[in-house]
């Protein structure tokens, strides 16, 4: 094994500050795993988190990026979940591993990798071998890196809270990392899909990997389409991804009953909506932020059980992810992923 | 049985025109019954209805009021559910009998008594044998008027929803109608209830009700008291009355996995709030509007079994309407309701 | 509209008293439609039916069967959901529209077409527009009649009640009407299906029509074959449609926290197993008898927007009905139906 | 800290060979907690391990029970949840933290203190923080030490599975440990309980404890007076403890759509009953066997909150635990405990 690694890291909370710098691997304890990295999958959080720090309290130097897949090089005395040989994903809340989640009202919890835990932007990660998951073997490397947030955070909401149906109608917003698993899942599930962009060529894309509908929103009224493309019955469920104002179009567009995931990054906004269609339809609103280790357990079956393959809209190299995170600022149709 | 009652009405939205006036008693179709009115629960919608119209299409003579309890005088030739002399409170939304809501996303169903389907401010109510539920033994005509709408809305937000356990913390705003109804439905669950109020006299009351905490909003902040009284967890349940941007502080208030069940009037305002804690402690926000028949029965066992006794803040005289609505401005402390 | 009709009745709980006899179409009430009948769908319950009596209070001349779909020929005059030349399917159990399910502990409900009210192997039928629900746009006559008891036991066991989830691991037992549209439904909602069978035939159409998985009953022990197939996990969802002592077998094969459906005819066993997995597994086992009408309508509109098909063994005319029942013996793959 | 300590353990699967012996305490681990025991509450599966094995891989010298509670005397150096001084309680099934239960189809999980881990009948125990939780502020040490097996398993049943509403039925059989946490945590609630014995004695102390309803199984038919009491509707939960054919009685005496948990020891019987009700009813039944550390620590929360006192029948010294044991066999009124 490697005694020296390269690694992504930043002093300050400044994004041009990060550098790719030699460290040592770190010691792994009774209970970590050293993990060789073979990609890492990027968040637009990640940016923010760079860009502002985000309010969280970072150790510096900090290397950013939560979700990666690798292999497992070596394990301390006590670890018996994994192997030398193993590939493994990451865990995006690695404290959450079934149930309810941690945090008090006053003081949620959001002990993340890439944020109040060390990130995963190096060559290799050495962590506790409860904070990994057996990666799935139906995908190669970029892809099951991009499970740990994007993947499970369309998951949790649509599955693990949504208890989604076949036959339900789902309104998938935009076409980012977790709308595009949102609407692969839910086409899984056997839902029928609804995508809205302000992209027709994103929205022809999106036609391919199996939506039933498509919506532009610069051309039309999305809430009239859906009332009119399910006999104005409205959406099931909706992945509200927009935030802000936003919410209160999903509430017009939701069926009694129905259900509106609140999705999006934490910067910045408020949610706001008409309280009539909140009493009279009565659906359940959840914020959904990613989701507990057993979901992703599960999503991992699910990913090989129905062959689902995550949407990569580009794959980048180690010594690239400049670019990569420029290319967040675009609007990626799905991940941007490094590999190793 | 008379032939002739005396009724409340109006003939135009404008409360100054509700006039009494003796009517025939209707004839009662074959699945219709024959109800003696014993006393009406007024509810603030029944004030807006006669003041706004609140958008319905009202048919004239309009009679206000949804809430009833009363004696079966005769019943149609193929009633099977109720035999004269029953004694039975009438159900708010009649259309609606258990599990899903009916409407659809586009128009959500408001078919209410006292809206779209006509009052019961008037000595005797025909109408179909599936409005109407068993009284509960347990109660006078006064107390079983005010379930229907105030006591199955508290009900079904905590229990039908909202699956409240021994031990949950309750936040009940104010001390109206369906907030003092939540506070007995959750004390008898075995919840620890906070009660906030902007009146240190309506507190007392609320503690002598069984009230565990009382939190003076002019005095305190009550998310930091909420806080402070939960060990920093934060409530289990809010029930949110204010509406508005009063959502904020629930959000913050709440627990990780917690529940905001929005109450309220249908007019005039919007929700908003931060979506910080609506993604990070992932809560249930859910409008109630009322509930099905089924979950009205089971209040009633409940009521009977527990012995829950609504509090009415003041009796009024069939003569006396006018005196009544206007209590309803003045914030009554539960009920206001009229005895024939 | 033609005033006479063609109708199978018998006088006697003995089904070779089955009879084609000439009756007068009877004459619509206010709430009720008149339906052409187009075809009827059986069930192995019919036979019993006809054999035994079930011990239900059967009024003669008594018609069999429940399930068919039609064409409205004409509806009272009080009638709202449907019109003349609506495509309609009746409901097995009509009193249960939503929600908890009718009946007392002592005495449970089972109030169904063709048993305590009366069949439906009559050319015209006329009974409440609340007992039928629009049938499925996708499918013919034949295909939509195997919806109302077969179709909607699978989909409420599975969906319902179950909350099947994609990537869920389920045990269909046999090939029968309500394990062929199990088998479906699940596929359909992503997961992956185990059919057991003693059939060799038999499972190679179920392969056919999607199983990932087929299990000989005569040539492996299908529970230790679940293991395998399951890393040993076992089952997350058995419909258990063998009943007797197989459920001792469906509790061994099932996961922890699994679920096992039971279903099957009501006569001539008790259900046992061992109490260790019933308790260390702490699985769910829940009797489904048939649904209400909301989750068929649920399902009518799964089947049309999913594309799922009815596996029909054979069509009979409505001349043919006894060699219909008689086939009902040989164990069906899927439905037997009659067309008129 | 003492560095001696007396223990109970025995050398061979046979009750007669249980010993007090001193050994020195263990070393805490790094994640370890010493607790110096205050009390330890019997099961009579501590009994049945001592006289069969139960088939696990015990240990020896085995120390048996499982359920304690003590005082922190010193923590291993990454120690965070507790501090030296706490009072805590031991949890039952380590494993098993949040959410689903460990262990597989096959092989359920059944990793437990007194058995496949050590028991807890010991001076001082020494084992990881997480296997511990916050002992409740309002009671003494021999009633916390009761919450960790029966205490859980009832509030499992009811409150985490059964999601128990005011106002429901609930049965409950017998006036054992299980039973009776049954019995206040039901009542605590809000629902009506009927309590069923052999024993008018036993009877007598359950209306004490505050049962609405008390059945005399040797002088009445139990099921025929669950619908004498429920106006025929059943019992809307029963905690099926006797096992065997009780579950045939308690599948007649449930409500439609209602709830049996089966409780009780892993050995010796069969599960059985008539599939007529269990289809045409449609109740859930479950196994419970105990339950997860998020809802001891919900009880834990309970029992402060309502001032829930558990029922010891008698409390023995630790010289006693011989006749502790044999006490179980006479079926003790609520709980048998040892204190140190």
């Amino acid at each position: 094994m490697s005694k020296w690694m390269q690694e992504w890291s930043t002093e300050t909370v400044a994004p041009h500050d990060l550098k790719l710098a030699e460290r040592p691997v770190p010691e792994a304890g009774e209970h970590d795993i050293i993990v060789r990295t073979l990609a890492v999958s990027l968040n637009y959080r990640d940016k923010l988190v760079l860009e502002t720090g985000m309010g969280l309290d970072l150790a510096f130097p900090f290397v950013p990026a939560s979700d990666m897949s690798g292999v497992v090089e070596a394990v301390g005395k006590s670890v018996t979940r994994f192997r030398p040989g193993d590939r493994v994903i990451s865990t995006f809340a690695p404290g959450w591993l079934d149930g309810l989640r941690p945090g008090t009202g006053r003081t949620p919890a959001y002990e993340t990798l890439g944020g109040a835990h060390p990130g995963v932007l190096s060559e290799y990660v050495v962590l506790p071998e409860g904070w990994f998951v057996a990666a799935p073997k139906s995908l190669d490397a970029a892809e099951a890196s991009t499970l740990p947030c994007a993947g499970l955070t369309a998951w949790f909401a649509l599955v693990e809270k949504g208890h989604l149906r076949a036959g339900d109608r789902v309104v998938v917003q935009g076409t980012g990392g977790v709308a595009l698993f949102g609407l692969q899942i839910a086409k899984a599930t056997g839902a029928e899909v609804i995508v809205t962009s302000s992209s027709r060529e994103k929205l022809d894309r999106a036609f391919a990997l199996g939506a039933d509908h498509g919506i532009n929103r610069l051309e039309e009224d999305w809430v009239e389409r859906v009332y009119a493309l399910t006999g104005d019955r409205g959406a099931d469920h909706i992945l509200e991804i927009a935030g802000g104002a936003g919410l209160g179009q999903s509430l017009k567009a939701v069926a009694p009953d129905g259900r509106i995931s609140v999705i999006g990054v934490l910067e910045g906004f408020e949610v706001s909506g008409p309280v009539g269609p909140l009493l009279l339809k009565s659906p359940v609103v959840q914020g959904i932020s990613v989701g507990h280790r057993r979901a992703l357990e599960d999503l991992v079956g699910a990913v090989d059980r129905l062959g689902l393959k995550p949407v990569i809209d580009m794959r980048y190299k180690f010594t690239e992810v400049p670019e990569a995170l420029a290319h967040l600022d675009r609007g990626p149709f799905g991940k941007v992923v490094i590999e190793f």
